[in-house]
């Protein structure tokens, strides 16, 4: 399998309007492929508007948000291009779509790396953050899951939180795990998945 | 607990010796402090040159590689300073040693951040990094484990690295796994802990 960069893409629509959604983005040759789930918005922003920035932050608040309703983070327009990328990015690409593999699933946009702009220092890896990623994807999976297979992932994760967390991660985190307690608690109530 | 960066601490002894080590950096105050473990050539080094670099990175080759006997990482000099950066760091801070705390076991050394600088674009999150970076813990504490829980934690840690690892994080996961295959080898030939 191919490397995989956890990103924020932001895509706009034609009237302009931006949206941002956490996106894994699949190396391939040298560009980037954006295969967004089919319905998606922003599988139709690429179709209106072939462009999109790939931000690349840490602050995983962003993800956690995005899972969780709280879409409402920051942007600043990009210099010279019609999407805007997010303010904390440390970093982002530009990407413009050059080709479309439409699967039915997940529809494959291979996009070339227009250009490349910094914009504030990495400051290192810290293992809740990667923590509060993998509750994210266990969250975005909980239909799919026993409570069994739930509850031994988020002991196994928390022990980072708990070792290596700041505020941020902590609220992150708890975003999260509210979702985690409404899902088992319905779950509770019936026979069936929520 | 407080936040910890994960990063490559870069130190010298009275004769200009380079030495890097893996080190998660504990937030305090305005500074992190930097706990090595008693004895480690970090501790001596410290206490006769009380400097350090921060160096954030990304490569996780380099944590797994100092865990595994591979300490030849390129460094390059900071400007009118007299320890030396990882040429890989995407990012550093200049640190210097304010107090020590001597508690026995990890003298916590309260750093101030002199300056810090930016030299890479960070490229975003991967999961297979911080899996990495997971089974390099798992590996420094080999001999307080059983076999089932290093078992288990490996197996939940290798679906990251199938999924999204690239051709580093491949190469630091099979130095790391070398080392746990060595370990249960050896667990396996005796009934005491390697």
């Amino acid at each position: 399998m191919p490397y995989i960069r956890e990103t924020i893409i932001t895509t706009v629509d034609r009237t302009g309007k931006i949206h941002i959604a956490p996106i894994g983005i699949i190396s391939e040759k040298d560009g980037w492929v954006i295969a967004p789930f089919r319905p998606s918005v922003t599988l139709d922003n690429l179709a209106a508007v072939p462009f999109a920035i790939a931000n690349y932050t840490d602050d995983v608040r962003v993800f956690a948000g995005c899972l969780t309703g709280r879409k409402d983070w920051p942007t600043v327009p990009v210099e010279d291009f019609l999407v805007p990328r997010l303010a904390t990015a440390l970093a982002h690409s530009v990407l413009e779509v050059e080709s479309v593999d439409d699967d039915g699933v997940r529809p494959r946009h291979f996009c070339r790396v227009v250009r490349e702009e910094m914009h504030a220092p990495f400051t290192g890896l810290n293992r809740a953050k990667a923590a509060v990623l993998e509750l994210a994807i266990l969250v975005s999976r909980l239909g799919m899951l026993s409570r069994d297979k739930i509850e031994a992932e988020i002991a196994y994760l928390s022990i980072s939180i708990e070792k290596t967390a700041g505020a941020d991660e902590w609220e992150a985190w708890g975003w999260l795990m509210q979702r985690v307690s409404d899902h088992l608690a319905a779950k509770g109530s019936s026979s069936g998945d929520a």
